[in-house]
């Protein structure tokens, strides 16, 4: 045990240890039943007499802090009474160099706390009563008695190389080719749009994203001092005809895009945009990170192929995971990169985190097969096929005519549009009160004043009953906000 | 299956879905037995007539990469012969942006891999044989037993809230006391010190390190576009009274240190210097980052408390991890941070990866108790003091005497130095046909021209007799280079 002592204090060395110790029991950080060091070995520890940490120790004893068990050692006790306030108070003065610390963007207040049956379509996962956690569990239990202490230790830096083979079948299954020497492995897909992010840009920047996007990307943006400009969005995704112009105008690092079930439009670029954007960053030599977190959850209508399949080669930096669609919490993600840029991508994980947790990279490698993840991804669909008929119907049925939404074909999201500029803002209030969630339109926009009358409806993670039901309590809260204005 | 079909294109439908089949499947990216979807699928997912399909897939079976089993559909057979070369070959021209990338730094080649039964002294965590894979997988699986589907959700941000307070009670335990609200859970120390480097920094900005210090720190650092300049460091750790001049000339945004069994010299930190680092931070107003990262690994001597636990408040960020003693593979490490900059780490660790595994958390959390961290750590120092004292006494047995080493009191390291300017990073070659392997010095220095006469060993990781023989090797590599000289 470390205690700083200062043997030019005046305080004697006895009081230093007893004040020390007795700060952290009354703050809780020594809990009760903690086993304190032997007398004799703090003693040893800190280079003292051993009557000085006796006497610390009887002093503690005596405040009935302390509680010596002959024979067994010297333990802590539950202090009678706890602090109402944290020992180191909330009158510290911070050092300059923290107050000067840009502030932090506050977290949306979402929630519906005060309703006994809340229900969401706020998130941006899929449902986690489908994920597969019994076979997981069994899974990995196996991985243990097979690898043993291998697969606690660290592992290849690009990531454990039976599943970057994985990963580049079940790419291939699904129409785009792929090396397991072109795959990195990362800490879920933010990771992967991190590193890419910091390896080619730096503060002051300037990067290309539709408007809107994904809010965990424009939140790492700005957090890295970016320039971030944004690329209107149609029905038919970016609109690439507006590209040239702000490539002229603003000389990006970096074209950030999700071409699949777009965050949060749930759009798909068309075919004939994909090839332009191609080009276009082609003869303007900027990257194209394309984020592709679920483009295989397709409902119906014709597919596209990913951007990285029409790469003439070393263009597109390909962004996947397999979170949305098996376990967010395993937080495993991964990139598809040609050339040059593969290493420098391998070396900025490298120094970010060293590597992903091996333990999961083998379990997630012995789980997921291209027939496993096929299988999976037939059964998704047709669940969330239903789910996303079952939103579709009950806006249809529900919601006034003026409300005007797209029916996706596929992915995870329903974006809607307000009438009469009505605030996504001021019904997400309402909302809350009938119980039900959404995430306002503006987090979503580069410029937050923008996406106002605009909201975003999660459509996979209820059952179609309480989508219904939840519809019908977006209605109430539209309706009783309408009678207010 | 999303192919990429161009209708403008000269070819017609079928040869591209052929062509795109054939390619995949003769690269190894469409593996043999890989069912393919059924005619009817592929038509409609790719908009195309399915006798369009039907075409491409006989024009491949007739080539014996596609096998039709009636009743249950088409299979990829494996490719009589692969091709040498991946199909996008070695002849793309990469674009511009790719070619200006700065080149990674080679990884340096060590390894004794001629040798039939190489010694290495070189990795930097401690002995896999410790860990306690058997115990910890029982854990494990009572954790996703218990948690289900939560388990495998997203968690909170700053980290599993009850392994937050597990890692404050085992901070005060040993001496550093610490509220669960000020930890964050990180993926392992490397991103904690790369979270902080991030927010604190930018591109050009300054950082004072030891100089020798952490090679994988060094790494991020100079990966970050930092100017890293270096503290030099005696037997007593880093030499604080030639910092205030540093301070002033250079004017850092942060000092970095390892105050404790220090990496790769093995050195502590003494005290009076410990106040006067603090002491000085404050008055020039730069925050401290502490990495701890075998701060509780002593085997004699007197404890030094951590410089976070002399903090008047918000001046030192602590970083530690559960890897050197627990298990590396599970990528869990955490900081403890007051002040404003809490939150801020806290926002740059979201958008750096969402969140740290969940599952991992919990199953740490169920796992590491104040009682069993303080076994292990009583058992690995009893361990490693065996070793310590095996390699030192190995060292004055086998080694010449000009060879010279200050016996480490604590941590994994033992620091060498080589006489008459003999270069380490030729002894690594003599070592490596003996069968010995380390790492040489240059490798830690901000400068890479210094340290070439030193080298650091492990002396955690081998046995006693291992120990023993490791360092004959070394003697006699060393008296082979000499003899050649």
């Amino acid at each position: 045990m470390r205690i700083p002592l200062d043997h030019q204090a005046e305080a004697p060395l006895y009081r230093q240890i007893e004040s020390y110790l007795r700060k952290a029991i009354l703050a809780g950080s020594l809990a009760p039943d903690t086993r304190l060091p032997a007398s004799r070995k703090l003693a040893e520890d800190l280079g003292v007499n051993r009557i000085t940490v006796e006497t610390a120790y009887e002093c503690l004893e005596a405040d009935g802090l302390l509680s010596s068990r002959v024979g067994s050692g010297t333990y802590v006790l539950a202090p009678e009474t706890l602090p109402v306030t944290a020992p180191d108070g909330g009158n510290v003065a911070w050092p300059l160099w923290q107050q000067s610390l840009p502030k932090p963007v506050a977290d949306d207040k979402r929630g519906a706390a005060r309703h006994p049956d809340p229900i969401s379509f706020a998130g941006g996962v899929s449902d986690a009563r489908l994920y597969p956690a019994d076979e997981f569990r069994r899974v990995l239990q196996s991985v243990m008695r097979r690898d043993g202490i291998t697969a606690l230790d660290y592992g290849e830096r690009n990531g454990y190389a039976p599943l970057r083979a994985t990963i580049a079948h079940v790419l291939a299954s699904q129409g785009l080719q792929a090396r397991p020497e072109s795959v990195l492995v990362t800490a879920g897909s933010q990771q992967a749009i991190s590193l890419v992010a910091q390896l080619l840009l730096g503060a002051g920047d300037t990067i290309l994203v539709e408007s809107p996007t994904y809010s965990g990307a424009l939140d790492l943006f700005r957090a890295l001092g970016f320039t971030v400009v944004g690329v209107p969005v149609d029905e038919q995704g970016m609109q690439v005809d507006l590209l040239e112009r702000l490539l002229q105008q603003h000389h990006p690092r970096l074209v950030y895009t999700i071409p699949n079930f777009h965050n949060p439009t749930g759009t798909c670029l068309a075919g004939a945009r994909r090839r332009q954007l191609i080009t276009l960053a082609d003869r303007y030599n900027v990257p194209i990170l394309e984020y592709d977190f679920v483009g295989d959850l397709r409902y119906d209508g014709r597919t596209q192929p990913a951007l990285k399949a029409l790469d003439p080669g070393g263009r597109v930096i390909y962004v996947s995971t397999f979170s949305k669609m098996l376990m967010p919490g395993l937080r495993v993600g991964f990139l598809l990169a040609d050339g040059p840029v593969y290493d420098s991508l391998v070396r900025f994980k490298r120094v970010n985190d060293l590597a992903t947790s091996t333990l999961v990279q083998r379990a997630l490698e012995s789980y997921v097969t291209v027939g496993r993840y096929q299988a999976h991804l037939h059964r998704s669909c047709q669940v969330f096929r239903k789910r996303r008929d079952a939103m579709v119907s009950a806006i249809e049925a529900h919601l006034p005519a003026d409300v005007h939404c797209s029916p996706p074909q596929g992915g995870l999201f329903a974006w809607l549009q307000l009438p009469d500029g009505l605030s996504s803002d001021d019904l997400a209030a309402y909302a809350a009160e009938e119980g039900v969630e959404f995430v306002p339109g503006s987090a979503f926009y580069v410029e937050g004043r923008e996406g106002t009358d605009k909201l975003r409806l999660n459509f996979v993670v209820q059952p179609p009953d309480r989508i219904d039901e939840g519809i019908r309590r977006l209605a109430r809260a539209l309706e009783r906000m309408r009678g207010r204005k």
